[in-house]
């Protein structure tokens, strides 16, 4: 039965996952599953792997990389009991060639015995601290996605997997920068601090209110444009490495890890064999 | 010209690895280039890569990564501005199926196309934030190494890679263990904070007094032995996995890099090109 977002906000992360899975829901995950770390998602084939993997290590705020599947197993087995990644997102973008081909609901029929998959930490985490802290967050309050910019920050090429950093930006008081600053720093698995704050020409981006991604967002009276790395990133070295298969999770449609938000480090203690 | 530890103390860390690369200084770094984070180090055939790279990801406490070499390039890029893992090191151990054959003190003859070069954050950096909160840490007090127990924590396994932890002991006054705890946890790159504190058997060290490596240490009166995750657990699951060549540091015999102990991230900016 399909459910909506209203009813799934008070539910466990295994009653979200499940009604992902079953199909029930294919919609965004903001807000669902609070207190559990959600990340986003790349599928390569093993041969792109290393060297993702070291462009992950490599940049690690843009890509901060919290789990990875054995070659062929489709369970994300340190990030939750029970997570089969080829139905427990709820919406898929297949890239072939590095373009962007469909979009999809299900991967089952596309799974392979060479693929690993990648989670990354995202936003949402450092964003939920952000509000904890009374500090406001305009593209939540107004119910929009943060804007986001292609700056002109190199990231550090890995083989094939190379680009420009992707930011995101948020408006923030002049006297809270630092403390955002200390907040966000405080979660290296999610973006960590910000990685510039002030002058937007600085890191290349020309018109602050016309982003690359994402909807516009005003910087408000008194505040600062700041800036983080952002999960997009990984996307455009996708892009470029041209892959023949790549899968990664629709902007906004992430994955519900079992993982608390506050764990020290993104790993399930293994199971226990009887 | 032969330099000693006490010529070196004083030295920049570029001095210090011109003295290694060079032959001149091939004893153990503990004190050298204070500031700058030093790592464990383990070279392994691109065969064996992804997985022990997925290793150190599931096991980020005992195997914090840090930097990650391309496949057959000896400099780490990452780490320093004239890094040559061949050199750079002051001794090695080399591994042939899993088996410790030989200890040298450059392995430019051993270098080959298909060798990746991982380097693993180690526990210096938070010992010297515990002295500096003036915590004593008796196995530096005494100039000893720090006692090291194989428990019986068992490590998220991938491909060959398994084992038990490896947990090194320090003792904390029990009214230290709150703010020793803090503390170790602010270096995720550093083993992080302690995997247990108190009772040994808990955690299967059946005599806390006899270390399985390293130097025997009191557990002092009114103080409680506190374990972290140490860096020779990845020795242990490289054992395991018998690999036909892997080549680590000699223990206390570290790579010194130019990123400072306090960096958000372990990464060198890319150098501009002209």
């Amino acid at each position: 039965m399909a459910k909506d977002h209203q009813t799934l906000r008070t539910g466990t992360v295994r009653d979200v996952r499940t009604a992902i899975r079953s199909g029930d829901y294919r919609s965004h995950t903001a807000g669902l599953g609070l207190g559990f770390l959600q990340t986003n998602l790349a599928i390569l084939p093993q041969d792109f792997a290393l060297d993702f993997m070291r462009y992950c290590q490599r940049n690690p705020k843009p890509c901060p990389l919290v789990g990875v599947s054995d070659t062929g197993d489709p369970m994300m087995r340190t990030l939750g009991r029970d997570i089969d990644i080829r139905t427990d997102v709820p919406a898929y973008n297949i890239y072939r060639d590095g373009r962007l081909a469909e979009t999809v609901t299900d991967i089952s029929a596309l799974w392979r015995d060479d693929l690993v998959a990648f989670a990354l930490g995202c936003s949402f985490t450092f964003e939920r601290a952000l509000i904890e802290a009374d500090i406001p967050v305009w593209h939540i309050e107004n119910d929009s996605t943060v804007p986001m910019f292609r700056s002109s920050i190199d990231t550090v090429p890995a083989g094939p997997f190379r680009g420009k950093m992707v930011v995101s930006m948020r408006s923030v008081a002049r006297d809270s920068v630092a403390a955002v600053t200390d907040i966000s720093r405080r979660f290296p698995l999610a973006h960590g601090a910000p990685v510039h704050a002030g002058d937007p020409a600085a890191i290349g981006i020309a018109e602050v209110t016309r982003p690359d991604w994402g909807d516009p967002a005003p910087v408000l009276p008194g505040h600062v444009p700041v800036f983080w790395a952002c999960g997009v990133t990984p996307q455009v070295a996708l892009e470029a490495a041209g892959a023949p298969l790549c899968i990664t999770h629709k902007p906004g449609h992430m994955l519900i890890t079992d993982i608390p938000e506050d764990a020290e480090v993104p790993v399930l203690p293994p199971e226990k064999t009887p």
